[in-house]
């Protein structure tokens, strides 16, 4: 079986919600002691999370974060305000625990699993899952960033990550990122994939300056000029303008919905993935669960492109992840109640 | 020394915040492993925590949320979609643990600190504070909820718990309340002080009809007409149309800000408190920190007028304390952030 026939396999096992499930716990939330819906989204998520597992009474005891990194030929085109030997220093970071994303994942119980999908140059480290497709992107501003070959191998390394972790009884993944240059990428996947001007979808990243940014929307738009990616082809839009930790996020996201998983998406280059995921396999958009609002421009819209409304607005642009952690206590908190709250009839409470 | 003399020495106690540790505070923000600002607002909660405690690295290991129970005459007009019996009922409800804002504390790690400050009925049980001031206020329509004096007591009723609280350690405190019809007058308060249209005011509350909703914002109406409070004075807004949990929370807040401890603030009538604590003393609003955006109607522009920003955005409209409970878990992730993660320095990472 070829590897792209390997991947519609695993969308192929993506199905629908439970819907008696998630009818079973929206009866059970109205009989706790609150007005009825008063919870609001936390209802929601309740509701999702039977739907995804079947339960009444969801557990999300086991969390883990899933930090791809990869490293972007585009950097050559000067997109960003660090350059590009911070994505091997930040990943030695994230294996030292020293990171925002391992301060936060530690505060919420979650493991974090740190993934070489696509960085520059190797790194030994017992903590690092080794699944390099290659070292680093070629530089899109001048040909395609990878072949449709390797965007195919990153996106199923992603979902046999979510599989393994989903055979060790993780209950609830987040989607995490390092990479210099990766919201360049990630502005150029959401620019073809959803039709919007690229001085839309492109924002500041780290914190480029207005020159910087003007240079980067033309950087973003020669790119696609350059490789003419099939809006219509989430693959060859990976390959030609993405980046290898967007497409193993990917298929992070897709061997989640899959494997009948609840996946937390972080923020820009997140959603990137997650759109191209909701575009390979609508049915996936279903497991997945938005987290916050991110600071860069066209994030707002491009959630709403994939119909994921964020909890939390706090003007973060640090990626990592570090906004879905923060929303996994909120996906908690969603659980707890669901198990832990009173009933009307149990604590004798007169109903409205 | 009078009740309202013992009131402004409580005002008069509430200082500025310690700009050198907020400058030093900052100066360690931009050293950690990150874009610098990128960690958004929650770089302001710790700037914030720091000018309020004086400490580079501030704590809020000890929490508490502060539950205020309260009556309301105005329920005889039909206001509320719940009986006035529910008060109680779900009083008993947090003493035995099963109410939303108990979950979500043991989540939090946070105590409850359940008090009668305005109950109808008297409630025998040793975990409820008894500072009731009076049996349930009367019915605004029709004349003051309660007179000046008792306003006063109630607030300083609170202010002495804020003060109790800080003497045994707690470093984090939030606002929660109970009471049938209380965003009736929550509504009321905020219409005078802020002097906005009743109809901008009013919500749904625990969730009323449509008919229901315009005999509410009448019944407002006809209270502010019959009791004429004068906008510039909070304590007479507070006694002819607010609640005693209401006051409560006013004194709550004042208490936190004298006694240098951050309060979060919870939804709409915890936010009319805050806006009356922020009218009575203007250095009080230094110290709170705002948590959810609620679904109540009026519950933005309330907050905006307090120069609150809410971090989270839920459509919760329980009340309780449940969402600042909630914001609990993101201020102590400021905290974390500041305290564990590297500097660039540590880990060798080259800054921008």
């Amino acid at each position: 079986m070829g590897r792209e026939q390997e991947l519609r396999a695993v969308i192929s096992r993506v199905g629908g919600l439970d819907e008696a499930a998630a009818a079973a716990a929206a009866q059970r939330l109205d009989s706790l002691t609150k007005p009825p819906g008063s919870l609001g989204r936390l209802e929601d998520i309740v509701k999702q999370l039977a739907g995804i597992t079947g339960q009444t009474l969801p557990s999300v005891e086991r969390k883990a974060v899933v930090v791809m990194a990869g490293d972007h030929g585009v950097c050559e085109e000067g997109v960003s305000a660090f350059p590009q030997e911070v994505t091997p220093q930040m990943v030695a970071n994230f294996l030292a625990g020293g990171a925002a994303v391992n301060v936060l994942a530690r505060q919420a119980g979650a493991e974090i699993i740190c993934v070489d999908i696509g960085m520059a140059s190797p790194l030994e480290h017992p903590g690092l899952l080794q699944r390099n497709v290659r070292r680093g992107t070629a530089n899109m501003a001048k040909g395609a960033a990878m072949t449709r070959e390797e965007a195919v191998e990153a996106v199923l390394a992603g979902a046999r990550i979510a599989e393994e972790l989903a055979g060790k009884g993780v209950e609830l993944l987040a989607t995490g990122e390092m990479g210099i240059g990766n919201t360049t990428a990630s502005a150029a996947v959401y620019a073809v994939l959803a039709g919007v001007p690229v001085e839309d979808a492109a924002g500041r990243g780290t914190g480029i300056s207005d020159e910087r940014l003007g240079h980067k929307i033309e950087v973003i738009a020669r790119a696609i000029k350059q490789n003419e990616p099939d809006a219509a082809d989430p693959l060859d839009v990976l390959a030609k303008v993405g980046g290898l930790e967007i497409a193993g996020l990917t298929g992070l996201i897709l061997g989640a919905a899959a494997e009948r998983k609840p996946i937390v998406i972080d923020g820009f280059i997140s959603s990137a993935a997650a759109l191209a995921a909701a575009r390979l396999c609508p049915a996936s958009a279903a497991y997945m669960i938005g987290s916050h609002q991110s600071h860069e421009r066209g994030h707002s819209k491009l959630l709403e492109e994939i119909g994921l409304a964020p909890f939390l607005k706090l003007d973060m642009r640090l990626g990592e992840g570090t906004g879905a952690v923060l929303a996994f206590h909120l996906i908690e908190a969603a659980v707890r109640l669901q198990s832990e709250m009173a009933t009307f009839e149990s604590a004798g409470v007169t109903k409205g």
